[in-house]
């Protein structure tokens, strides 16, 4: 049921050729590295506490808010090296909010990519730890690895600006209103608010830091952070469409969880056609938010795509 | 059982006149005032979450870590007012800890200062995202508000010094550590090891950031980490002291929590008499490190006092 064409895409044609692949290995490799990197630094006594960190870590996943900020940083003529390190903090982020919702008073999932959740690993206590870790070690990175070419007020900018996305004004209030709206009859604009905040804050966060770490303008930074709302929401409804009949198999998770926990969905406000709409709806806004980059928008564009037309 | 006398103190003398209690009084006041201009900016909905924030930073404490950040700040020159936004964003820090420590997968404590501790009020799932919230919030805090008068370069550096002590190289690991040790047969070295990373970091890390928002030397620096690391450890065994046999009501808390965890302290491991002498030695150091800097030694000297020979 997962959008397989996304209609009418005429400023960024399929016919360019841009190896999306490519692109996404290269800097899914960068980010690997980087990551590993700092975890090597980390020695625990006993090993727990880190070994569970990398368990979540080296789980997989797409690396796609790091893609997004890297991509962004280049969008406006930076080089994506100045971007890694908060390209790896948004990982990290994101990483935890996973451990943390998959937790038994959350959302008590026993699978995440296929393999155990944190918990069912280690234990509730050490995956709450591990999340709670994670979450720091973003700090950590973005206060202690900046490139040197990043300007020291720029660099606290971001870790203002990363820090509202992924808290009590975004994201965790996102998942908040989640469990809230658990066996509740929502509407569609209710729950595209919710996910504006639990998805949507921290997308938007990696696109404009990305930015602003390129040295964009004020009206770049704007610009992009308007494509991330836009697709933080179409990730969303890609997601609903793909738990409601994906291949368990790709995903890695037993598909029908948000019907098991009675949670309002894109579908279930919207129906299929209506969501498939929805989303080919919110790709053509964000694609044409790009257009003012031209050529350069290209990759955003295709990562755009991406996030709507996945099978995993 | 908590100490009464500290023994020998001859550097900053008791008949020096130091109002502790005013002294106290007035930084409390300013970080409380500053949390709560923080907290009435988020806005969530349902209101939830933030209520349980507040809930937890409402719910009191002696404000230790700030007010050692701002003292420290002071101690080497500079404005209280430049510390004050760090200062509570470790202030945040320590009441996330305190939310997922007594979490029923951790230390499954009811009670806290006298009321029921966040997840009693506000069941598990709220209490872990407050808990997240007040973390990430600490970092937000320390990205947007540092005074105009703190170089960028300084603002990305405290970052990263209380990050590392938050994280799983220090608070995080301690608990975890803490967790790992329940039942087991530990040495005082072990669990002195473990104190300086559950406690000892971040008290250290208070001291540090303020020195160095103060605009101190590497060396001042240097010498109140030091500092922070003896009261840290004090501050552990006084703890450890009230909790054996300190009055119910002052503490807010049923006292013999330790013993019924069977969790290893400062009295399991050295006795009554070897913890209160440890306690002292440790004060008497911290005392020390401070005589560089002579009568401006003064509000940190009456600190370590106070953490040493507290009654809650």
């Amino acid at each position: 049921m997962a959008l397989k064409d996304s209609g009418t895409d005429t400023v960024f044609g399929r016919n360019d050729v841009f190896d999306l692949d490519s692109y996404l290995k290269e800097k899914q490799n960068l980010v690997n590295i980087e990551l590993g990197r700092f975890l090597d630094e980390v020695t625990c006594s006993p090993p727990t506490l880190i070994q569970a960190m990398r368990y979540c870590i080296e789980a997989g996943g797409k690396r796609l808010r790091p893609v997004l900020c890297m991509a962004a940083c280049e969008l406006v003529g930076g080089r994506q090296t100045d971007a890694l390190y908060a390209a790896c903090a948004l990982e990290l982020i994101h990483t935890y909010s996973l451990v943390h919702d998959d937790l038994p008073a959350m959302d008590n999932d026993d699978l995440r990519r296929g393999k155990p959740t944190c918990h069912k690993a280690f234990g509730e206590a050490n995956a709450i730890l591990a999340g709670d870790a994670l979450l720091t070690a973003a700090f950590e990175v973005l206060g202690s690895r900046p490139s040197e070419r990043v300007p020291p007020s720029v660099a606290v900018r971001i870790i203002s600006v990363i820090a509202k996305a992924a808290g009590a004004s975004g994201m965790v209030q996102g998942q908040q209103r989640d469990l809230f709206f658990e066996g509740k009859t929502v509407t569609w604009e209710e729950l595209a608010a919710l996910h504006r905040l639990k998805t949507g804050a921290l997308m938007e966060a990696s696109v404009s830091v990305g930015a602003m770490l390129g040295g964009g303008t004020d009206e770049q930074v704007a610009a992009v952070n308007t494509y991330g709302s836009y697709i933080g929401l179409a990730f969303q409804i890609a997601d609903d469409l793909l738990d409601a009949d994906g291949d368990p198999e790709l995903l890695g998770k037993p598909v029908g969880s948000d019907q098991a926990l009675a949670k309002a969905t894109a579908l279930s406000t919207l129906g299929v056609e209506g969501a498939r709409r929805q989303a080919a709806d919110l790709l053509d806004k964000a694609l044409s938010v790009l257009t003012v980059f031209g050529k350069r928008g290209e990759p955003l564009a295709a990562l755009a795509r991406f996030v709507v037309e996945r099978t995993h």
